[in-house]
């Protein structure tokens, strides 16, 4: 019945020998792993006008200057990740570049940072997509969070069917979306170009603010960049590119950046131009494309593409994730699972684990995590900041050809995300101060699983453990419950083996019952020793465990080793084992995890 | 940790030779069970007044030959439950009764019914508690589901610690409430008989009233019975008391059932002479509280008992559900795990079935389990019905000295119970009607179940069951993932039993591996056969099962048996489990499940 529902919904096994044909081309890889960026163009313009706005609108011209700056970051991040992709063509971004260049504690800081980021971005750009849904259509509105989930679960499946097919369904949006917005830019221009826009709505650039201070504006341009979230995807996705990966990967690169670059500066552009206010029950996006359009068919065009980019925008998370998590698994940091390949050669630990973690926040949040934004934006510019001054020290201690540019743009990269972040943590500490304590924890407990692997890599080693004492013998014990036919069948296997020693034991609740027992045992199986225990607290496990106890002390001091053999019968339907008190599976566990002894299930198959 | 948790709250487990100390005197008894009887008192008067409400205060006084038809119900049901004690004195109630003189499925449509009826109980009545909790703390009330389920555990600890225990703590509230409730109707009589109360407040017994049906009268009186749900608490819990149980247990409902019309009387009057009207913001109670006391000391003394005895209700639902689960389980009609005794000697698998199922309950219905009232009276009343209608066949049947007065009362009864319950379902039909689709369907799982244990117990009969071919022989498999310690030990252990066939396999998801592997594989242990098997899709348990398959089906030829032994490292803490891949686990349970192997593991203990 699973193994149905799975095919269908996630198609055939994949042979290991396919993996090449999933590999992405550009114009998929493009779409594919930049929704996350290019939708942020979405917000971005819009948090530095609601900076702006405390000061009032003669403030908004600002926001030219202060997009500069972001499109100077922006190129910087751009140029940055170029040198990363090239320089780590094996891909893992900021966690490879910081972990090889500046130490294992920096390297983990950034990894576990982008890991938490890809949830928030999952969460975060899923509930804003339900946002907009539940908007349009106000019906919806108290079911957001099971909307919000079933869309997790939607783009959880396209992703485990496999990078290439989710990768054709998931162009069409964003290349609309692109094409929309340019179309929007393009008309907008026009309109201010044959002078169909009042001069008078905007106050000239270069107008003098009062009340206007440098903190305000650093943090009008922390709140802009964090239009820049998801510019360092590509650099953690280059496996996934077809060869030559480094050069499609850079390409692609730069078609994104190029492409950021013109969304963000039309749209902050017509804003200022058009003197738009941002409102709260209406987007900025939402003012111009009226502004432009009027309320036809192209703002409702432009409004519905808009929602779906916001929710592709969680797949660059389904991206980049997976492929974080294998490159800190193979460095035995976190669960050794996450670089098993699934049936569709996806890593479905991977993807599974986000979409669990991330539903866990839309539910824990009620849907509502647009407060975890800025804690979303500190934690992206952290490996921001650490992959280039890993960059910078790269080249400062290689010093290639041409390494006094490379470590230029690196060090401007560097020093402004540094900045960002620092504004972040001063102007918005409130809320980014789990960052603090969560980050540090999350190393903590990488070092933790770390040094767990290599105890247990010495351990199995057959060359650096201890020789074990030869067997010299072996002690069966039998737990019975009655006799029956079960009980057969498990002792005559049981003497099949030929043990040194075979020991049946019954625990009886009550002392008649004891003795009742061993006169019908011994007429039975006279040359099986019967042990009778008595449990006055009804406990089965306790008396039992005492007994393998004993035996098995005496058994160590002649090498002989203890078995014990579980009767079990398996019930023919699935149900039917909640009518059966599963003692065997109790007793099971507790002595296989508590005492050394071998542990034998003897299955008795029922025929109805 | 959760073993200390469970002493704090549960206490020390007690011997099985300490039951006869947990047994209850009569003044436990009746607290003990008739908190849900007595407190319906709360809410059965105003049942009546609410449904006369519909023709007008003028009609009010009908509720007094109401009131005497249901006092005549509730002798009829004490008397026959008195002749169901002494007939039945191990318990069982309206189920055994049923059984044994309707047959199987009257007793199990009882039986369920009153399974089902317990767990309303609990519901309705914690949720009627928790409403009274949070009308006098409004800012609780956004967390009435809460409350609900803490106040269900609290309640469920005090049962798991064992009813005498219980029973000392329940006592206070029932007496307090039985003793404040007798000071109003008192102080009430005193002041009608002082003549302080005017005659003008309510209509003369007899005045003519328009408008009245018989449909209407039978309606508010089938209303108004819902003041005697739980009355047959005490012939479910017969085993619960000291010895002579019968006679403890007859006495003990004598006295409820005086206490209960006495209440209920005087409520029905005071409510009559003050002429009081129904109303949605306040309790009829709490009306003749106040207008007896003013609101002082002792109002808010009765509206605070009242409330804590509604909660209290619910523990008349943990007395008699276990019990009934017993006699059910005995019979093979549910699990038989309701028959075990836990650690305290209660039962506490039905104690916890209970809580559960309850809480499921208060959180699916977010707290309002109101409207289900209905539904539980119609759920009591069919066993009221079978059982009276039992116990005129078993005196038909039987004739002992005075059968036909004992004849009488119970044909009495079974004709009120009857018609109490038809007209339920024909004036309430629209609330009622799930109860026609879930008691069938309760029967039928019973019987599903009943047939699930015969045909075990069959099968594992050894005088009935074909004698096993004997076992000539053994091959034994070990899956094997590496050349590690793990391996070695489960080899030396494979080895030390000497089998007629030992072979190692091992799944290469790279056909390099498996190439490798071999090599390796036949310098380290050139005497045990080493079988690899390609596995394209990466699935371990598809290539293994298939090989266990081609094995399993030879070694049947010739009478082996196969037995799969399985190395597994039993990791220091139980965090470290995570961080392995289980397919140890996986392996284990498919192949125990699905083919006919015996399953052995072989434990290897970290030692950090």
């Amino acid at each position: 019945m699973f193994s149905i529902i799975k095919r269908v919904l996630i198609g055939q096994p994949l042979k290991s020998a396919q993996l090449g044909e999933q590999k992405l081309n550009k114009t998929k890889a493009l779409a594919i792993l930049s929704s996350d960026a290019l939708s942020s163009v979405a917000y971005g313009p819009e948090q530095i006008l609601i900076v702006l706005m405390t000061i009032g609108a003669a403030a908004y011209w600002y926001s030219i200057p202060i997009a500069a700056g972001i499109l100077v970051l922006l190129l910087a991040l751009v140029l940055s990740y170029r040198q990363v992709i090239f320089a780590y063509p094996q891909g893992g971004g900021a966690y490879v570049v910081s972990k090889e260049n500046l130490g294992v504690n920096s390297g983990l800081l950034a990894g576990g940072a982008l890991l938490v980021d890809y949830i928030l971005t999952v969460a975060v750009s899923i509930s804003a997509g339900t946002d907009a849904i539940t908007s349009a259509f106000p019906s919806l509105h108290p079911y957001n969070v099971l909307i919000a989930c079933l869309l997790v679960v939607v783009i959880t499946v396209l992703n485990l069917r496999g990078i290439t097919e989710s990768a054709s369904i998931l162009a069409y949006p964003v290349y609309l979306f692109v094409l929309v917005i340019f179309i929007m830019i393009g008309a907008g221009l026009f309109q201010i170009m044959t002078g169909r826009v009042s001069a008078e709505l905007h106050a000239p650039i270069g107008s003098p603010v009062a009340g206007l201070t440098l903190f305000l504006l650093l943090r009008a341009f922390a709140s802009g960049s964090s239009a820049l979230t998801g510019v360092e995807a590509i650099s953690n996705a280059i496996p996934n590119f077809r060869s030559p990966a480094p050069n499609n990967a850079a390409k692609t690169l730069a078609a994104m950046g190029l492409l950021l670059a013109l969304l963000f500066t039309g749209i902050v552009w017509l804003a200022y131009y058009y003197g738009i206010s941002p409102k709260p029950e209406e987007t900025v996006v939402s003012q111009i494309a009226s502004a432009t359009f009027g309320r036809g068919f192209m703002y409702y065009a432009i409004q519905g593409i808009t929602a779906m980019i916001l929710i592709l925008a969680a797949n660059t998370g389904y991206s980049a994730f997976p492929l974080l998590a294998v490159n800190l698994a193979k460095d035995k940091y976190i669960a050794r699972m996450f670089t098993v390949r699934g049936d569709r050669l996806g890593y479905s630990n991977g993807i599974l684990f986000l979409a669990v973690a991330s539903i866990l926040l839309i539910i824990v949040f009620k849907g509502q995590t647009e407060h975890l934004i800025p804690l979303y934006a500190v934690g992206v510019f952290i490996p921001f900041t650490l992959a280039q001054t890993g960059m910078l020290i790269k080249w400062f201690r290689e010093k290639p050809d041409g390494w006094k540019v490379k470590l230029t743009i690196n060090a401007v990269g560097a020093l402004i995300s540094f900045t960002v972040m620092m504004i972040f943590f001063i102007t918005k500490f409130p809320q980014v101060w789990p960052a603090l304590i969560f980050l540090p924890a999350i190393v903590v407990v990488f070092h933790k699983i770390n040094k767990h692997y290599e105890s247990v890599g010495d351990q199995l080693r057959i060359s650096t453990c201890e020789p074990e004492a030869p067997i010299e013998g072996n002690v069966m014990i039998v737990p019975v419950a009655g006799i029956t036919h079960v009980v057969e069948n498990t002792l005559n296997y049981a003497k099949s083996l030929s043990p040194d020693q075979l020991i049946a034991v019954y625990v009886a609740f009550e002392k008649d019952a004891e003795k009742q027992f061993e006169e019908k045992w011994n007429q039975w199986q006279p040359d099986v020793r019967l042990v009778t225990l008595y449990s006055q607290y009804r406990s089965i496990i306790q008396p039992l465990s005492k007994f393998v106890d004993t035996v098995e002390h005496k058994a160590k001091e002649s090498n002989y080793r203890v078995t014990v053999l579980i009767p079990q019968f398996i019930t023919k339907k699935r149900w039917h084992n909640i009518l059966h008190n599963q003692s065997s599976l109790l007793i099971r566990s507790f002595l296989l995890h508590r005492r050394d002894v071998i542990i034998t299930t003897v299955p008795y198959h029922f025929k109805k």
